[in-house]
């Protein structure tokens, strides 16, 4: 399927999204405007989240932005009325914050996901729900790669809450039939991503420091592998996920390319920046013992479902993302604005 | 060991008890206080829930009974502080009314976890915390007996919860190290169980109907197994937990005797019972959804372990039962006093 047939199944689609203004919301917002789509964005744009005024650059007349918090009962019930698709993107990602304050947490990754499910089935039971689910929700990986039969052992309590959030968009399908698909998201990287801390991914540290000319810190000894899913290729999956019925009530590993060590992804973005330096430091003492070690995913059964593939090789998607923080990073780099 | 010898391990502790005038908290009060334990009961006597005065007849001097919710931010903190020893077994159990009301389901079963976690990592962190789970996190079982291995699939929204509480403790347990461990309970029955409803087992409106002579409905074809914990057998499992170390930071299955049929169970019931009928009905559609088919446990863990066994027949602990609440009854049969 082109990019463009792809595109044309969600012109006049009526689509929310929520944590809308953040690294893949607002990056599904710049595919389904062109796409004709009918979107709105919800975002708390709490500062300690993704969301960012700068990630809608360029739609801002084309978006109905809603700035709320979902976590109040009121904001949601409303906009899921006349919806018929809901990519469910908000989430507290860092798994440290859920340590300090598992309570937020909880909230938000949890709490906040009922509420939202319970809108769609009292106002909107055909809309298509899909969720962001998360790799972290696997734990230290016990074999690898990690297919979805991997047993979820959530090694912090973002992990705990994420697989809860993700088994009550399953049970609200098999229970209900709302029809809901879930994608099991590893390191997603590129453009409009959070690079002011660690919070979405250390990766937006990495590219902060890169083109600021600071030095990149690897924790570890630098030989752990990750995987990692460019914006557009995770874009294009929920995109599928949202169209395929091979999706519905399925809970699908997204992965990318191939899986590489850290050191040999910080050698691909001192040379995609065109010079930089990194060096090893140990493990901080508060992050071990929520530390997964090797990850990363066999996405075989999204491939094989949904046609999906990756398109973007990390040597190109990390100078994509290089050259657009070296364009707009005064708007990501300290507090959002 | 004995029962002396194990009831000797509880001497002088400080224990308190959540759900504490609920069935197996208050069971466990009936062991620990002639052990010469200092025990405090706190629970909510939400006329929902389990917790019934009648449950602690003839201890009423010897423990300290607080009614309080602990889904009070305020209630825990002060409780824990001096405690050496938590059971903790306040809970919403009905997975009906976690469907129909999550939120309630999920503050006690998710937020109150959390709440009295942190109190204890803030104020006891020395102190034992055996935590009651149950078998609703496996949902259907794949493979039967089922295994601590098996996958955490639950079918409702009290499994989700219940399955993240579980992961709170073990959590608590590797990151701060607080002294943790996790019984899976099964069906567990006998005196002093609600009986006004199926909130805590379906078995318990059967000695309900057997004494008071109305005829038991089994729902489905009668063929389903599962298997029972008599509240004797549980005490010593939850006594075991608290006091042997190879059950830190374990989450251990608690089974029973055997497997049985419920057409078998309602034969013996009626047995014991000395009389009665039982006729099998369609299983209702508003329960289907979150029917699990067949369970029946693997505690062969528990059982090497702990060295714990059953010691109680079903049908003598049919017969116990029966002739509890043909004594007891008017306190059970409606609202909780």
């Amino acid at each position: 399927m082109t990019d463009a047939e792809l595109a044309a199944r969600f012109r006049d689609r009526r689509v929310l999204v929520t944590g809308g203004l953040g690294f893949i919301g607002s990056s599904l917002a710049h595919a389904l405007v062109p796409a004709g789509a009918d979107v709105v964005l919800v975002d708390s744009l709490s500062p300690q989240y993704g969301g960012n005024r700068a990630n809608i650059a360029g739609l801002e007349e084309d978006v109905r932005v809603v700035v709320a918090d979902i976590r109040d009962p009121d904001v949601l019930p409303p906009l899921v009325r006349d919806r018929d698709l809901v990519f469910n993107l908000a989430g507290q990602t860092s798994h440290l914050d859920s340590m300090r304050d598992p309570f937020t947490d909880l909230e938000i990754n949890c709490h906040a996901q009922l509420t939202l499910l319970e809108a769609c089935r009292a106002a909107a039971p055909a809309a298509t729900i899909v969720f962001a689910g998360t790799r972290q929700i696997y734990g230290r990986p016990r074999y690898l790669p990690v297919d979805e039969s991997h047993p979820i052992e959530p090694v912090d309590v973002n992990g705990i809450h994420k697989a809860a959030g993700e088994r009550y968009h399953l049970l609200y399908h098999e229970v209900y039939g709302l029809p809901v698909s879930v994608l099991r998201l590893t390191n997603t990287y590129g453009p409009r991503m959070r690079v002011s801390d660690a919070r979405q991914t250390f990766l937006g540290v990495w590219l902060a420091a890169l083109v600021q000319g600071r030095e990149v810190e690897i924790w570890g000894d630098g030989s752990q592998l990750r995987d990692f899913t460019y914006v557009d290729d995770a874009v294009t999956a929920f995109l599928l996920a949202a169209s395929e019925p091979g999706a519905l009530g399925r809970a699908l590993n997204l992965g990318g390319e191939r899986a590489v060590s850290l050191r040999e992804l910080a050698e691909l973005g001192v040379r995609a920046n065109g010079g930089g330096t990194f060096r090893i430091v140990p493990y901080p003492d508060d992050r071990k013992p929520i530390d997964i070690g090797d990850y990363y995913a066999d996405d075989g059964a999204l491939r094989e479902l949904l046609g999906w593939r990756p398109t973007v090789p990390l040597e190109e998607g990390l100078a994509r993302s290089l050259d657009y923080y070296r364009e707009h990073g005064p708007l990501y780099w300290g507090e959002t604005p």
